[in-house]
């Protein structure tokens, strides 16, 4: 199928190479020439803008924006709903607030344009080996993106997983549960060098063999090791992408208790904060009897 | 190798199954006729105790404990001490605490028999495509068992992770790494499952496509949900096998923090408690001003 792809950073450029791979016949714009000198050495065209984009695409258009999440997202959006057509249709693949979606179908929706959003998985692993996608869309916007989601995933690994929103919702949700399984290895990781007498890296390895917590995070935790077994010149302040705390907000809003979830975001929040409520703690405990506290 | 086995439940079975078939000569003791004739079958030797077990062997002997963890293993391992002879090796292939270790290794010790200590993971799975398994021992224990250890595991899946009661270490650690894993997950169905829009199965299969957080855990939840979508007679109160509360221990005594691990092990105490502190958080929430507190 055509398809236009807006947005060719790492997750764009690498999706843009799977659909060229795959016999789809790609338009992707960027502002950067690098970026656009790259897809159309790989078989694309390239656009520059959203106008250019909309002209070298046949109606009815596909568009799969794949910006960063925010402003730039809502910005295109909002641009390609001035340059689109009736019966066109607008993916958004990135990061996005799974709570921009009804705001994106409405407005698109004014002027008879779908929408659909997907939640992307697999990074720069994605590129070379399939994405995993997570479709929020109506089956007819989802039948209509199938070839292009065959061809970014592999062993069709992609699902529709519910209606409009959905996508996004499954991906911040997906992070949210990845927090939580990166804090769990990592603490084990940490009980583990507590120990003299045994060798944590190799302990990790014997997991990722034949044991039950085997697993593709497992593996890249691995490889990090590997490459720097001391972790030399990493900080200890960990980032959040923002999915974490979407994920901990729906459920406040919904009152799932979810704990685990939880945790692991504020320990990202502990890693990087000034300790201000332990600096508390201590003078507390000082001001209550010392050691006795 | 010759190779005892003391104790064919599920796991010593499977391990009995795939040593015989490595082409090792497997002397397997239980105290159920029924196990003994399945492994005679399967062309290992029986015996029906641990006094005949050891006559059957030659020495130099090696024996592989695989009972229940606790007084089982060790009343076995306090009576081996008592038939084996000099230059044997006992290893314990269970989930024992891993702060039994030194006990045994003395206790043999005094006889000059060597001690070693092995976590095996895998279960049912293992049987089939191979356990996962960490060692804990001499590096002269581990080249003696290693032709067992590579029939046991598939592709090579075993480590020597460290000195005696490193093996059992590393397996509780996985333990409590594995409750928080399992936690992350069920906290984020639920999530997932709390929006009716949403097909959170489809969710789970999606993640387990191409996603970052597909791992064998994962695949073993969608098999439960697969075979039994609703939990239909389900139990919601999760029992702990004991390795959760030890890594926890190990937490505290090292000052480990440790608080991802910990919570999923209280979460499955809080699954199963009778709901005090909860009594008497809704009764002092009254007790204060009712709405407002």
């Amino acid at each position: 199928m055509q398809i236009g792809l807006l947005g060719l950073g790492k997750m764009g450029a690498g999706m843009a190479y799977r659909l060229t791979k795959g016999g789809h016949q790609v338009v992707g714009a960027d502002i950067s020439a690098a970026a656009r000198e790259q897809v159309e050495a790989e078989g694309a065209v390239a656009a520059s803008d959203v106008a250019s984009l909309v002209q070298l695409l046949e109606a009815p258009r596909v568009v799969w924006v794949m910006l960063p999440a925010g402003k730039l997202t809502r910005d295109a959006i909002a641009e390609l709903a001035n340059h689109l057509s009736e019966g066109d249709l607008v993916i958004d693949g990135g990061n996005s607030d799974f709570r921009d979606a009804p705001a994106h179908a409405a407005s698109l929706g004014e002027k008879g344009i779908d929408f659909a959003d997907v939640g992307v998985s697999g990074g720069q692993w994605g590129r070379d080996n399939g994405y995993g996608l997570m479709v929020g869309a109506s089956s007819e916007a989802f039948a209509r993106i199938e070839p292009a989601l065959t061809s970014l995933s592999a062993d069709g690994d992609y699902s529709l997983v519910g209606g409009l929103g959905s996508g996004h919702l499954v991906k911040a949700i997906h992070n949210g549960v990845q927090y939580a399984i990166l804090q769990a290895y990592a603490e084990g990781y940490a009980l583990l060098s507590a120990h003299p007498e045994v060798d944590a890296l190799a302990a990790l390895e014997a997991w990722q063999g034949g044991s039950s917590v085997r697993s593709w995070l497992l593996s890249q935790i691995i490889a990090a090791l590997q490459a720097n077994p001391t972790l030399e010149g990493v900080t200890s302040q960990v980032s959040d992408s923002g999915m974490g705390r979407w994920t901990a907000e729906e459920a406040i809003r919904l009152a799932v208790p979810t704990p685990a979830l939880t945790l692991a975001l504020h320990q990202r929040f502990a890693s990087r904060d000034d300790g201000l409520a332990n600096k508390l703690l201590a003078a507390t405990r000082n001001q209550v009897g010392g050691q006795k506290a």
